[in-house]
């Protein structure tokens, strides 16, 4: 797709940042481990900011049906972090379970990828940002049933199915909010051209992504490149849409440089268990 | 103003409302102290979460000479919160400062007035909502110019030049936005519709005021309603604007009852010493 270089962030910048106040230590030091824990950080992530950006929707999507579809997106998304984060934390072995991964870190520890802390904007941009992420996602997990680590395997056995369903039914409304009236078409149009920067970072592989590959546990992403563009494009095609074109692609959320937009998703998610530390549910 | 009856929180709701997990203690016992605690809150609550508000339009106001008297505004108010709650603070003696009891309460504890937590929405309902409070704000400092609390007379002889600004500001946009184009009046004729059902409160003589007032420290609010109304009424004639009619007055800030904006403002003011509650500045 795009053919400019991309927008990321300078190693000079990462290194002279400040590391957070009263951060977290980060992963264990064996690289084998570090590895892996970072790349369950990536996939439940991923699945935990969608999920909370989704239940935004909640009460105020256009209809009830479609209130409740996106809550039920939002809650098997939620699973999936669940499981994905309390695997990190078992692993990571410093007491850290899934509850404190998901509430107790802060913005520049998330490694989720840029797609998915984006904002609902009008419900055509949020059903676009679906449709890119949930494609992507269920080729991701049919390549991750064979990994060699049971416990990730396991997740996308049973997740693969949700997210077929998920993606199912974003290019159903692909298609038809794309082949509606023009203000529709211009809003589902604005919705492509904001999202279409951030596909280039599902498929990028880094070092973390190409070791884990390798290792036989994670799965190498630019193997489906291909098809993820066709099935795109399909839908696209069957929708009346245009592609974007010659987008700047914008990466760095698998190392912590986040856009503005998730400090404030945490801000609300994380409120309560901040406030309120020592609460027992 | 309005005829219909207010609505208020019920006492029953008040009275089997859960306590927030984790709260301070209440006010100290003593009835003087507590009711003087409460007023102080009161005054330092109004200013801050204002302020707060303000703050939100920092660098997306419509110029940048607008952008600064927002800022600008804003800190005044911050400066007013600064000074009402650390007086709250130490006459409490349990420890807390200014800072803790801006950044660790939870919303059920505050106590401004609704309509200074209303959303900013365009920039024709935040000068609305300026106006409104502004006119306010002054008349009561210059009451509490004489107040027998020494640190409220001095910070309200202090704030009142601030607010006299403020309130003139207000005043002259309102003006120069009502006698605008159609758009732009419509615009402020909604902001009014907005905000105009939160003015009542500003008048409200509960047990607290009540006691303030008759014991020299707080202001006989009623003394003034008749000079408001009459000061709002010739700043909207002049802006060719028309008052509102009969909206039903809602009450419930001062007891702690918000609306739900207030705890999505207190998620983004309070995080950072939530967050990193160790941290020295």
């Amino acid at each position: 797709m795009p053919s400019l270089p991309p927008i990321r962030p300078e190693d000079e910048r990462r290194a002279t940042a400040r590391p957070p106040v009263g951060a977290f230590d980060p992963a264990p030091a064996d690289s084998d481990d570090s590895a892996r824990f970072d790349y369950l950080l990536r996939l439940g992530d991923d699945a935990l900011i969608l999920g909370q950006r989704l239940s935004e929707w909640c009460g105020h999507a256009p209809s009830v049906e479609v209130d409740l579809s996106l809550a039920n997106i939002a809650l098997d998304l939620v699973g999936q972090a669940t499981l994905f984060l309390g695997h990190a934390g078992e692993m990571e072995g410093q007491g850290r379970d899934g509850d404190t991964l998901a509430f107790r870190r802060d913005v520049l520890d998330f490694r989720n990828c840029l797609l998915v802390e984006q904002p609902n904007g009008d419900f055509a941009q949020t059903m676009v940002r679906q449709f890119l992420f949930s494609t992507w996602q269920k080729m991701l997990f049919e390549h991750l049933l064979g990994s060699k680590d049971a416990l990730i395997a396991g997740v996308a056995a049973k997740a693969v199915k949700e997210v077929t369903y998920h993606q199912e039914l974003a290019a159903e409304w692909v298609v038809r909010l794309g082949d509606g009236t023009a203000e529709i078409r211009a809003r589902m149009q604005a919705g492509l051209e904001w999202n279409w920067r951030f596909i280039p970072e599902l498929f990028e592989m880094d070092e973390t992504a190409a070791e884990m590959a390798s290792r036989g546990i994670g799965a190498d992403v630019a193997a489906f490149r291909d098809d993820y563009d066709s099935k795109v494009r399909a839908v696209l095609a069957e929708a009346t849409l245009e592609a974007p074109h010659d987008q700047r692609p914008i990466l760095g959320g698998r190392g912590g440089h986040h856009s503005e937009h998730l400090g404030h998703l945490l801000c609300t998610m994380q409120f309560l268990p901040r406030t309120y530390p020592d609460a027992k549910w």
